[in-house]
């Protein structure tokens, strides 16, 4: 097992990643300070680990509340249920809500925690990979609105984050692709290096290789540790971690949530920024295409929707979080390993990278 | 003009208390960061106040959302409008939420602003007596649940609050009464001398005296905002606050939201609450019926509902927030002017309390 520390002043919480953690009651323990716990998971995962988590937490009051599945329920209806299942079951201001599950299960359950009463304590037990090296670090949780992702939520804290590394072997290969998305963005924007070993072991990853995804899972963890210790309420370095999430957003809003996966709009929405960068002249042809190829080994789309006009991304952009009194901030490479946030660009290279050929660029790889 | 300081570090705010100060917009510009302000009002209020709300924000792009008025409206369903409204006009994360109107616009409007986009800075302009003593220092806010009052939400703080005590001319005298009800809690709870104050000034605040009004206003923000200083998040001494809140709740969740206005609840939450005192040996008999007497004074009712039973109360009580572990703490009287927040109590004093003949104490002062 190994175990960072997101080191936050009195809000630091620890991560503990590796095999087998589910089964380790005295890793939730330390974190739990009354005697109600309220598991919330979904249809999906509830099934394979609910059982054994509420075995480890035997001690404690534990109730259960099972979601739908998926980012089509992350909205104020689906929260309702975590919020009817603590009242009725008269939880109070000292209960621990656990979320176990993937990315919408961690922010849902967080959001709620976030709420309840005015904030109760909260433990993250992610069980995708998308989740386990993005979600469940940076404490940002929350909901959809109709008119946007994320639009709704919470700055909010977990007591502690417990990655079971071995819930890894149940996850479909569509989402764990869709993890490795946020994985190598981690290599892109602030880790070369990283990227070069992620081109070593992307087959290795894909292949459910333990170690390898241990030590990917760390490193993730890691690098996201850092630059939420830098920032934590998204001034300035933070915004980095949003590299191809808002030509992201813009896709999984234009297509409904639920169509992409997050990670797989992550991708091509890198894409998108590998493309823009270069056009700029801060990364090479060949430096882009490196990033191509590996989002293509990972088993990730490179192409956005071709449904998506120029006139759909301004629309679904307009609205992003990252828009600051009317002017589109962007995350963009200045070299590979090192990303920037800036509005300081020509308008014509935003046009030209949203009506780019990514069908050529893509079979060039192919 | 006065000017209180809540300290609470980089949270800090200032509240500012006389007359007229809705028309003085240099108070309010050195709170707004961005160019983009959304008054949040209600059907009530908006057309006395609103208009000239809006010329002080003349520098700023501004829209308004109205929403329908009272505790009944004070959930999901309505905070949704706050966001609708936010999202069409494309509010982005430097927008301000001004709340325009009482409590239970504020405690929405601050609930919508610490959500919107996981956060955005928000100004209260409090408009009701109770909610410029009460609901606008401190930092709750939040929304109503089918199973229990104030039950989701957050705590978040504005970046300044502006009372106006010109806009009590316009108050229905109810309401004005259930405001009196939290400015005689803070005599009750932590300064003895106040009450006497108030024993002398009651009838004129009845009359709008707006001397009178802005020294009551002025002394019970101090009050509460020493409070909330000393203990920002509610561990220990700023749960003496909430003196005649948990029968006060009881009676409100029983009669459903709005039948009673929550001033109103507390007047008689706190009776019962100096009655057990009394019967704990705390305070004596002349001591309580002091305290029935201003509140009588005050218009304030006295007396639980006739159809409440014990069971009732209990039944209500047992989901109030300050259950911790399954105990009911209680805020209770140790002196007049000294509150303390008590668990350690015999049941049969509890069960005395909810029995007890309120009609006779009552009719004794009448």
């Amino acid at each position: 097992m190994q175990t960072l520390k997101v080191d936050l002043g009195e809000r630091s919480y620890p991560i503990h990643i590796g095999e087998g953690l589910l089964d380790q009651p005295e890793l939730l323990a330390p974190h739990i300070a009354g005697r109600q716990v309220a598991i919330i998971s979904n249809e999906t995962v509830a099934p394979l680990y609910l059982e054994r988590l509420s075995r480890s937490l035997a001690a404690y009051s534990v109730i259960s509340v099972v979601l739908p599945d998926g980012e089509a329920h992350k909205n104020w209806e689906t929260l309702q249920l975590i919020f009817d299942g603590l009242l009725t079951a008269r939880h109070d201001r000292r209960t621990t809500v656990v979320a176990l599950g993937g990315g919408v299960i961690g922010d849902m359950a967080g959001f709620a925690a976030a709420c309840y009463q005015r904030g109760v304590d909260f433990i993250q037990v992610p069980t995708t990979l998308l989740s386990q090296v993005d979600s469940s670090v940076g404490g940002k949780t929350g909901i959809n609105h109709p008119l946007g992702k994320n639009m709704v939520g919470a700055f909010y804290q977990p007591q502690a984050v417990l990655i079971d590394t071995a819930t890894l072997n149940t996850l479909p290969p569509r989402e764990l692709s869709a993890g490795l998305a946020e994985v190598i963005k981690y290599g892109l924007i602030c880790d070369e290096p990283f990227l070069s070993w992620l081109e070593e072991h992307v087959d290795a990853l894909r292949a459910l290789d333990q170690v390898a995804l241990t030590e990917a899972i760390s490193r993730s963890c890691a690098a996201k540790a850092l630059v939420v210790n830098a920032d934590e309420r998204e001034s300035g370095v933070r915004a980095t971690l949003n590299l191809g999430h808002t030509f992201g957003h813009a896709i999984e809003t234009h297509m409904g949530y639920g169509v992409w996966l997050h990670g797989e709009a992550v991708a091509a929405g890198t894409v998108m920024a590998l493309e823009m960068s270069q056009r700029l002249g801060w990364i090479s042809a060949q430096e882009r295409d490196r990033g191509i190829r590996l989002f293509q080994r990972a088993g990730l789309p490179v192409i956005p929707p071709a449904q998506m006009t120029e006139a759909d991304f301004l629309e679904h952009m307009a609205i992003d979080k990252k828009v600051i009194d009317g002017r589109l901030r962007l995350v963009l490479l200045r070299h590979m390993g090192e990303a920037v946030v800036t509005d300081d660009y020509p308008k014509e290279i935003l046009q030209a990278t949203l009506g780019a050929d990514y069908r050529a660029l893509a079979q060039l790889k192919g």
